[in-house]
């Protein structure tokens, strides 16, 4: 299956191409970036020409910021490709929305990726979790924007979520692992005064089953991040660690033998993919772009000190 | 058709009570509402209440602040009740899609209202654009808050949707007589400094078939409101003015006859309702709704004087 790659910045040098090379079913055909390229890979300067020249890549993998990446997107479906977003799927619902319906049209898969949920624990948390009875939750995601997110202006643009990005790897794990819909209750989001996106956020959701469930998202925590999911439960204490990698109940850790034959996040996501596209699925899960929606809608804003990278 | 009012405040007296009055069909037959009642008509303080009292009411209609329905939401859906929710449908686009679940499981009727939809010239305008190219599209939505929410406290607080509480009737509309799916591009909202809503906002929208296609909210208009959509088309200029009231092509106007037997907008809806429930099904569009969590999500933030009433 041959694929092409869209955008070559610091998440496709890090993930993607690693991940790409790893999968023996997938060859990375060609990229199209504005200034960047792959060593020994055929490189176009935008997607329209890659389309046009290479019509036998059948599988275009969009990493591109979440507000470049609609247009792209919707040239792949309607040249007939098969399309993998990167997350967010978009920088808008409306046109995740318009997506989904032009691939079903093309008859193409269209697949929404959420990395985290391929984290190692992440299944055997879901497993663990589905007979029991939950009391609380809660997310903490902080980690230091100048290390995880060095000079991206993107990130800071309205559209680009701030602290969200992050965050809705939290949001994506926990609404893979919870047993039941919440819904967004309060929001607060904290926004530096130079910036159009928050650096630091606080949710609170309700839970039909009467769980107390929050997160707090903050990209001002120097040194190691801490990204964890503690949950309290009638038959003891989980806690998801380190993004998902580790479980650990009561504090004695559970084996993931399985996941981590998988060899990682992004290896998870491409083998996905394949599978998807060679049964002629899409797969699009919005659930954790409305709690994001739904934060910014509901959120109260707070203003705090500038922000400088 | 017996029917519960729950939240008796301006629009409930303005606009429901007389709607539901006029229909031969149904029978305002109790209502819930913390402080107020209607005179002649089965007065609880709380929906719970009603619901046990009466199991004989089979539709409750919900016109409480959007940021107080869904609970009421649940609690009748889950009594096996038919529901019909004022606009916007929910404060989060998570729990409405909640409810949707929850009618579905329980085989009632859930139908989320947009009521400008009804407004006499909608039809018409979607039937008259249906076959035209469109070369822009401009919706100003220009009201005088002091006069439109005296005293509102909640439209002000998080939540609450400031000026997309009227906003969305535009966009109701917008997407009810667009020939193709819009998505948000860009959005500026403006905040009073002692507010949490926006005051004034400004969208732009990517038309797929290349119109240019925007949104002016103001609620900073003294004296007669402006709720007009201006639409340039390769047949002429349409102009759907008086929130959706009157249609003019060129200047001429195209009479509605059908939609003015109908009564107007709040009896068009309940007359939906009726339909719905007697034919077992929902309808709830959450595309109005989708827009302004996208433009919230997307939206750069401006402030702006303090709002005082």
């Amino acid at each position: 299956m041959k694929i092409a790659l869209v955008g070559v910045g610091k998440i496709a040098r890090d993930q993607h191409i690693p991940a790409i090379a790893g999968h023996e079913g997938l060859t990375l055909a060609a990229t199209a970036s504005r200034n960047a390229s792959v060593e020994g890979v055929e490189a176009h300067t935008d997607l329209a020409s890659l389309l046009e020249a290479r019509p036998d890549i059948g599988v275009i993998s969009l990493c591109t910021p979440p507000q470049y990446r609609y247009a792209d997107a919707r040239l792949a479906l309607e040249a007939g490709r098969h399309v993998m977003l990167e997350k967010p799927p978009g920088a808008t619902l409306s046109e995740v929305h318009d997506l989904i319906d032009l691939a079903r049209k093309s008859g193409v898969t269209l697949f929404a990726t959420w990395h985290s949920r391929h984290a190692a624990a992440v299944s055997a948390a879901r497993d663990w979790l589905a007979d029991k009875t939950i009391r609380s939750l809660e997310v903490t995601w902080h980690e230091d924007v100048r290390y995880w997110h060095p000079g991206q202006e993107w990130i800071w643009e309205a559209g680009g979520l701030g602290v969200f990005d992050p965050g809705i790897n939290a949001l994506s794990i926990l609404t893979a692992i919870y047993p039941r819909a919440l819904h967004l209750s309060n929001a607060t989001l904290t926004f530096p005064e130079n910036r159009d996106t928050p650096i630091a956020a606080r949710l609170s959701f309700a839970d039909p089953g009467g769980a107390e469930v929050s997160a707090d998202f903050d990209w001002r925590k120097e040194g190691d991040p801490a990204w964890d999911i503690r949950i309290s439960t009638d038959a003891g204490e989980a806690v998801l660690s380190e993004g998902g990698a580790k479980l650990h109940v009561d504090g004695n850790r559970l084996e993931t033998p399985e996941a981590d034959a998988l060899g990682g996040e992004y290896p998870g996501l491409y083998a996905r993919l394949h599978d998807l596209v060679s049964r002629g699925e899409s797969d699009v899960d919005l659930s954790p772009m409305v709690h994001v929606a739904d934060a910014f809608t509901l959120g109260r804003r707070l203003t705090t000190d500038p922000f400088q990278f």
